[in-house]
Parts: C-alpha cells; structure tokens; sequence
C-alpha cells in the first residue's frame, strides 16, 4: 500500500526521514507525524519551532501546536505554551478527548504538567542572543519588529489509510505575548479527513486565518481537484483577494496531500518543503511563484539555509 | 437600503434592538454590532456571556472573543481573557492590527490593560453560587462537568452594504482553564466577506471546530444557495459526517445573513435566535430540527428561558 509524509520547510528532512523509515515499515501515520514533528521541536537550530524557537517580544518562548487525526476528525491544540518540551504530543494527547481540546496559556501548562510531560526551559542562549540584537535594532532604527514565522507543518497518509496532520511552531519573532497565528488553528494552520486528505500552511497566520485555507485545499481536492491544482487554485487566489481586499498579502505557503497519496504545493514566496513516498526517498524541494503560478525543482538540502 | 442582523439565541433581543435603532439611522454594521454585542455582556442575567458569564473549572470566568470586517477580511480575536468588561471591544480594536491579531490568556490581559479597556470583575454573585453547586453535583455524582456553552454571535449587514460578525462567550461552563472553542477562531465561529455574507456558529464548539462550519456556510452562499440552504445544508452534513466519523454530534446552531439582507438559520437542536431587518422589527425565533431540516417560527420572547 502507499504511504505519503510531506512537510513544510526544509528544516524538516531529518524528522520526516525518520518518519518515512517508520511508514515503510507500515508504522502508523499517528507514531510517524508525532516522531518527525518532535525531531523538529528537538533541534535547537531551527529558530521558529521548539527548543531553540525565537521568543516573544518579552523573551519568552510561546509555543503553539495542533494534531488532526483524519479518521475521527479529532483535534488537539495548544497555544502559548511555555517550557515543555513537544507541543505536538500535548495536542495529540488532546485530540483524544471530546471536550477541552485547544488549550492555551497557563492553563495548557497546567494540562502538560499534570500529564507529566516533559518541562524544558525552551529559550536556548542563541535564540537570547538573537532576540537581543534585535531588540536593540528595533529600539535603535524604530523598525517594526515582526521577522520570520516559520511552522513546520505536516500531512501523512500510511499504509492502512488513515490520514493525519499536525504543526508546532514558536510564532511570529518579537510577537506581542499571548499571540496565536493559524498553526493551532483547524482549517486555517491544519485540517485532514481520511476520506479526502489534508493540507497545512506556513507563513503570516495573521493571513492565513483570513481565508481558512487548510480547510479550502481539503475541500478542493474533495471537489476531484489534484493537491497540486488544489492548493495553487486556494493559496492564489486567496493571495489576490487579499490585495484587492486589504492591499497587501502577507507570506502564504501550502502543502497538501489526498488519500491517493498525490501531493502538492502552493505558494506565493520562495518556500522549501520536504515529501517522502513509497516510491520516492526523501528528498527537499524549493518552490516558487512564476507567472502566477507555483512550479518547484528538487534541491540539495545543502542548498537552502538551515533557520 | 436594505439592512439586517441577525443573532444567536434570545439573550440578543434587547442587543438586537439597539443595534437595529442605529442601523435605521444608516448607522455602521461596526458600531451596531459592538453596542449589541456589548449590551449583552454587560448583563448580569445571561450567564454564558460576559459579566454574569459561568466561571471555568476553577471558579474564573475566561472570555472569549472575535470581530470580523467584512470589507477588509480583517480579524481581531481574544481567549482566556479575564476580568474585563467588554471583550467584544478588545477583539474589535485588534482587528484594526495587520500583526498579532488574537491574543490569548495573560497576554490578552495585558494587551487590554495597555489600551485601556476597563477592566471589571466579571464574576458575579450568583455566577459562583452556580458554580459551587455544579462542583458539588460533580464531586458528588461523579457526573460530566460540562454544560452550556450559549455564544452570542451576530451577523451584520448595514446600509453602505458593508458586513461584519461577532462573537462573545464565557465559554464551556466548567471547563479546564484556557479552553478555547470556536467562538474565537474564524472560520468556525464567524466569517463573513462583504461581497458575499457572513455567518456565526454556537454549540459545542469542540465539535464546530472541526467542520469550519462559519467559512463553509459564507463559500456555499457565494455558489448561490439561498443563506437558508447553504446553513441547513452545512449544519446537517456535518452533524452527520460526525455521527458517522465518531459515533456523535454536539449541539450546532449557525446563523448567517447575504449582502442582499436576506437570512438563514440551520440547527441540530432546540435554538432560539433574533432579528431585525428594514422590513421587520426585531422578533425573536425558535427553530428546531424536523425530518432532517431546520424549522421555524416566531414565538414571544416570554416563551424562552433567559440563560
């Protein structure tokens, strides 16, 4: 049977290798999401999700996660957590439940610690060093704070056909405390149906959650359009009405895949992301914008800047 | 020029009423709909929204809040924010913002404290007697804590054709602190897009969340179904999908309204809801699911119990 991990940014080669070393083996799409998303949340060098994620304007580290489970629908979701090791396995561990599923702020840290996971003090020296530097260059130069936003996001199929989706993310760099973007957000970061597929988006969740747009790719390719027609058709269009409606649209990019285990990719900046298949190893891909459209190439991951 | 809202449950009449006195007057759908949202958080008798709000599980009441500009797609939400007079205010003043739009817990707080929103304590007397016998009941009976989750949302249309929606909740009465439902998340709660309609859902929204009922109403209005069809065509296919993805559907009830004036209502339950158009004075309705189809009929507002 076929099997499809693929995942936002390039930054998440080594999680979704793991991953994929564990669908091979018809390992479920639950264990494999959640193994490759805390592979991510693990490594301090990426500045944007987990250990190491850049903090808040106060040098806090918030962190926001999601978990769709395409069987039931279920959904688990934190925002603003600090100081446990992987979000992702406090949302999985919610989206069991019925009630209380998306948690945030202090009491999602109460939630972690009485479920015993894992506390961390998440902010690395690095990511203090980053965040003072440039405390200082926008108390210096007046600038708007407001730099990178990068979720790792991402949508399985396995073998037995269930279809999960998951993110983890620290949020918007120098973001006003308590801020949420779309990736703790169904339908807008995040949304899966077995039945159909699933997408999740990386970029300006201020944006995202404007136009819903998981939901709108799953939903397109329920309608009998290909991932790749539907997340380009959702993500352009979406981007236009943006600037029609608001003059400006910020950073949106998209993966998606259907219960065939076809995937795709819509964007409108450059934007790296990572799909591994029964038939394909592996591999990182670049994606860009050209004549209105999304194209992508396969790159060496040496060629994109780990962040 | 034609104008309407439209509101969930009867809790919004004399809100409504408000609303519908400026609206006459060729008044905003902005300012029509924070004073009628407004005048119902400000009532102590309603104990699902704002002041007079049933506290969490802990005896804090935690508001949730969003407002949607129809016109600019701009959005402003808060969750978990306590002891504030007016939510509906906070989440609208956000919606103004292009970065850090929804703001959760602590730093929703502080957000409200910097820009001098006043702030109350939003626990009422018999607010806590409720929850102390509810805890006693729970301790006691070893029952499910949780009960009542009343949203009032309201869709706006005014007559410069301008739409925008709103929602305010204390939430699921009894629930873990920082439990956020739909009411704060677009697409599910809310959503509305001038040049098509809006919509506002209320239920259980654990389960709203996971059909983006509010986006998906808006997208079948702008295929052309009527805002009756498109709500009771969204509400009873997807209590459905989740009766058979998960063996059960909780309560959902969605208002919407097109930018002609003309409304809707879908339920799954017994659900009371308002409005007033140019042609009609504010009445109140009670609809109902009959044969697989949302029904209604204007009943005296004396007829349903304020909650």
């Amino acid at each position: 049977m076929s099997w499809t991990i693929i995942a936002t940014w390039r930054m998440a080669l080594e999680g979704v290798s793991k991953g994929a070393e564990l669908l091979k083996e018809n390992g479920s799409a639950s264990e494999a999401i959640e193994k490759a998303i805390r592979c991510v949340e693990d490594n301090p060098r990426y500045g944007s999700v987990g250990y190491g994620g850049l903090p808040n304007y106060v040098g806090e580290v918030e962190l926001d996660a999601a978990y769709m489970n395409g069987d039931t629908l279920g959904i688990g979701a934190v925002a603003g957590l600090k100081d446990y090791a992987n979000p992702v396995s406090v949302a999985k561990k919610l989206s069991e439940d019925r009630f209380n599923i998306f948690l945030v702020g202090a009491g999602a840290d109460a939630y972690a610690h009485m479920n015993g996971f894992e506390r961390k003090n998440m902010l690395t020296e690095a990511a203090r060093d980053t965040w003072k530097a440039r405390l200082k260059e926008v108390n210096d130069k007046n600038l708007s704070p407001y730099d990178g936003h990068d979720t790792v996001g991402m949508v399985v199929l396995d073998s037995a056909s269930t279809m999960v989706a998951a993110t983890s993310t620290s949020g918007l760099f120098m973001k006003k405390p308590g801020r949420i973007g779309d990736s703790a957000l169904s339908g807008s970061g995040l949304y899966v149906d077995s039945e159909i597929g699933g997408a999740t988006a990386t970029g300006l969740g201020e944006d995202i959650m404007k136009g819903c747009l998981s939901y709108e790719v799953v939903r397109l390719m329920s309608e009998g359009l290909a991932p790749q027609e539907a997340a380009d058709q959702a993500v352009q269009a979406f981007s236009e009405k943006l600037r029609r409606k608001k003059g400006v649209a910020g950073a949106i990019s998209l993966v998606c895949a259907n219960k065939k285990g076809e995937w795709g990719v819509g964007t409108n900046v450059e934007f790296s992301f990572v799909v591994a298949t029964d038939q394909d190893a592996p591999q990182v891909y670049l994606a860009n914008l050209e004549n209105g459209k999304t194209v992508y190439r396969v790159v060496d991951p040496s060629e994109i800047e780990d962040k």
